[in-house]
């Protein structure tokens, strides 16, 4: 049995490595058009700091190295052009030569990655994309200094995860940066007063954001807004996203999914059942809605690697669906999420209860705690979590982590409630945010509590609520909402004669002296609701923004 | 309706709240011993060294802010001393005068929490417990100096949670500290060759260990082990576990359970139903088997504390079962668990496979990586998750969450494998620890690979087995099982006909490339067992200890 593996990085030399420990008689070659097979392509961005230092860090394995260990035929430079599906053969260029060759197979394997999109505008050609060694050593060489003199400035194209970590690097080698983005926000994924938290911290280490636009064009020293302005920009990297490179496939009639994907069924298998593909070139099926998705993650590669050699070796092989779980450091900031955004779930139209929390990330009392914004979204009949988003410091990844199991396992959002989570003073609280989330979640699903969203609010006042603020004086003065009351909670009790009469929207710093306050005014009578996620929420939204956090 | 609550701290207090916002016209009256409400009790080993520097930090509430928010009557350094379960009625005596008064309830809800057990040795009452602030304020007095001198030693007796927290902390602090544990290992919950890493960086930081041993005398400055040793003690801290504190409900006649708390349905209701117990005092179900099991943490306390408020204020209760997770942070080192360890599962007759990992917490590339050893404990039968244990850095607890969250879901290990984390170089890998383990049970139980522990070695190699080590020679040349052969991994290929007859035992550095190994080995037609977790768990095991590292 010969099989031949285009792409040579994460998801296909999982399926080399998989498929010679299931079958040591196999004859296996990768083809590999760049330079090396095996990098570690997320830590690409992390050398243009020195983060990571050695360049060679980044190389995990060598053709060598792979033919000693797992005896593989890895052969890199060299590029598959056309793949004949009759024959059972593909067309290969050893880039090195330019020489021709053809190898026959019995499975194909494609695995070819995506490539970065570069918009189509006068001058893209002096713009970088960073998806390889080369393209990082040529991004180096550019900030090592250029025949045009010293690179000071940088314009990243694209607030996404990669254009985020690009921009953060660039930054911490001491340039001035700017990040373009079309979208209104960064991390587009992500709901809108979640990205703010982001976009805070990044123009807080003094990078520029110039949202809502696009590049018009790419000169020498800087790029054109599509407004006309100019932003310095001795060199200009595009991280707009990337596209699945269905070159090969489309070349050979295999059939493309609605995503623009290679579509594939549950086996990795493309409509002609001898091949296969994986990786960032293969659409994936969403966990919530069971849709075609495209997502371009390593880890998703390389268990699709280990799926496609089980299926090679006659293995059983799980389906999967995936959930997109996805993780960024932006400078002392960690964003994460998994699964569906309130905005996705509202596009889709299915109805969605939220819950936004600011809880510690360890114990208040143990030195070093610090609030995370973790917000999770689950679907209004049954409970059911569909996604979670996280922004802070310390613990995210883990809270993004426990939450996006507990989705695997299909559990309610009630269910967190129950999480029994390790404690101990340095590590989380005996009630975990997790924890917190599911309790705030079971009091509204059960009646106790109702729950309105920072963007709900301005249509609550408009149709009569009076907005109630039960903080401290203090935390009043400091900013609160437009017109808001002010009745601090360990007043209320004394104070019911004195309220309004009508609705009331009760609010405090994250939701939970205002949930006090709300069984306490919905005993005596009163129709309440509260502010979900509090002051905190609210004022890092665009609701808040909107009429300055001081009102 | 009148609710009585004996217990103000995790459990009671948190009835209490949760009463007072489901119930705003209930009385509701808190009883608690001591003088303090709601401390952080958890923290109070962190005063102890100074990390958490302000004593008053560890003050929660006061019974004043207690009434204001929630219009409770707090009552500290007051004692029930006897319940009239006829009467209804709590015989209460206010500790500052001496005064006895009586209450009424129509809802009793005992929360009196754990004694810190002390063993009967002479000189037993020159030693401190750590169980509130008073314990507290008690050991820092000590600890400033004493009529007998300044206090350069400690003795704590206890290798358990509170005990290594109490070792770690007068350490930092400047003592020199003695541990004094009656089992032949720190932390029994874990098994062996996990709590070695414990007790290595115990001793790391210049803690003493004395295992298997206990005290039998204390004296002023030192105290006296069972073998006569004297160990220099100025300061000696009972730490040797907690016993359920059932005086009043022993007094009464409610029924106590099999371990010695008292025996609560699923509503937290004791054997008379207008009486509640929860916290420490209460038994719990082991998730596990379902039996019953005591499990002193805080975060069961809250939790059943809002299950109390429920069902008394006639709200559905959810019914829960404990896997009794925890933590502990061991200076620079973390250990946690959740679930059953292999030895408890030996001793149910539950027959269990077991992986053992040494992955790394984040990407190796990215700086600051650390490897963790990761243990999860399997039913064989079914591959249901049963417990994991792990101890390292950064990550670990993270990787025990989510294993633990994957527990609570009743998902079987080969779940694992497909668990989608958040993954970037500074937060995990593409193949997470968790993954990975998953990927290790796979193999194993779909007959890819057979493995051993690091306990069936010996009888292994009794049985006529050799072992094969295919490390390189320089990881073989620092230490080695006895005995073993030694091919590199690369060079096996070439070396097949070397190899002596009969069974292989066939190790690495952490159980990887010997897998690579295997399944070469099997396809070549070996008899081949792959030694769980490799090097890494085997020397430090007892077995590799007992003959020394470099064989």
């Amino acid at each position: 049995m010969k099989i031949v593996i285009v792409g040579g990085v994460a998801g296909g030399m999982s399926t080399a490595a998989r498929l010679r420990r299931l079958d040591e008689a196999a004859e296996i070659v990768v083809l590999e058009r760049s330079g090396h097979v095996s990098f570690a392509n997320c830590g690409l961005p992390y050398h243009l700091s020195g983060t990571i230092a050695d360049r060679d860090d980044l190389l995990l394995q060598t053709p060598e190295g792979l033919r000693a260990r797992f005896d593989l035929d890895v052969r890199v430079r060299h590029e598959v052009t056309a793949i004949d599906r009759e024959a059972r053969t593909v067309t290969i260029v050893d880039l090195a030569t330019g020489r021709e060759s053809v190898e026959t197979w019995d499975h194909l394997v494609l695995s070819p990655g995506a490539a970065p999109f570069v918009p189509d505008v006068p001058g893209k050609e002096r713009g970088h994309t960073l998806r390889n060694i080369e393209d990082l050593d040529g991004l180096v060489a550019a900030l090592d200094g250029t025949p045009g003199g010293p690179v000071r400035s940088a314009v990243v194209v694209g607030a996404g995860f990669i254009g985020l970590e690009a921009a953060e690097n660039l930054r911490e080698r001491g340039l001035d940066v700017t990040v373009v983005e079309l979208a209104d926000q960064v991390m587009a994924p992500l709901d809108a007063e979640m990205a703010l938290r982001v976009a805070d911290e990044l123009t807080a280490h003094g990078v520029a954001l110039e949202l809502g636009t696009s590049l018009s064009a790419v000169g020498e020293h800087a790029v054109t807004l599509a407004d006309g302005r100019q932003v310095d920009a001795d060199l200009v990297l595009f991280a707009v996203g990337v596209r699945p490179d269905t070159t090969l496939a489309r070349g050979t009639g295999l059939a493309i999914g609605p995503r623009g994907g290679i579509a594939v069924d549950e086996q990795q298998r493309t409509s002609d059942p001898r091949i296969f593909a994986l990786g960032d070139v293969a659409e994936k099926t969403d966990a919530v809605d069971g849709g075609a998705a495209l997502v371009p993650l390593a880890n998703l590669a390389n268990r699709h690697g280990r799926r496609v050699a089980d299926v090679i070796a006659g293995r059983p092989a799980r389906s999967g669906v995936t959930q997109s779980t996805a993780i960024v450091k932006v400078f002392g900031l960690t964003a994460a999420m998994s699964g569906w955004s309130e905005k996705r779930a509202r596009a889709a139209g299915v109805p969605v209860g939220v819950v936004h929390t600011h809880a510690a990330s360890h114990a208040g009392y143990y030195p070093g705690a610090q609030a995370m914004a973790l917000k999770v979204v689950y679907r209004e009949s049954d409970g059911r979590l569909l996604g979670v988003q996280a922004i802070g410091h310390e613990g995210v990844d883990k809270r993004v982590d426990v939450i996006a199991t507990a989705m695997r396992a299909g559990m309610a959002v009630e269910a967190l409630a129950d999480l029994e989570l390790a404690y101990a003073p340095p590590f989380g609280s005996a009630k975990d945010p997790v924890n917190v989330v599911g309790y705030v979640a079971e009091n509204r699903r059960s009646g106790l509590d109702d729950a309105l969203q920072w963007h709900e609010v301005a249509a609550a006042v408009g149709g009569g609520a009076s907005v109630l603020d039960v903080r401290t004086s203090e935390e009043h003065e400091a900013g609160h909402l437009p017109g808001a009351l002010h009745v601090p909670l360990d007043d209320l009790r004394s104070r019911l004669a004195a309220l309004p009469a009508g609705d009331l929207v009760v609010y405090c710093g994250v939701g939970q002296r205002a949930h006090v306050a709300a069984r306490l005014l919905r005993q005596h009578g009163r129709r309440v609701r509260n502010l979900d996620g509090g002051w905190q929420t609210w004022s890092t939204s665009p609701a808040g923004r909107a009429v300055g956090v001081l009102v």
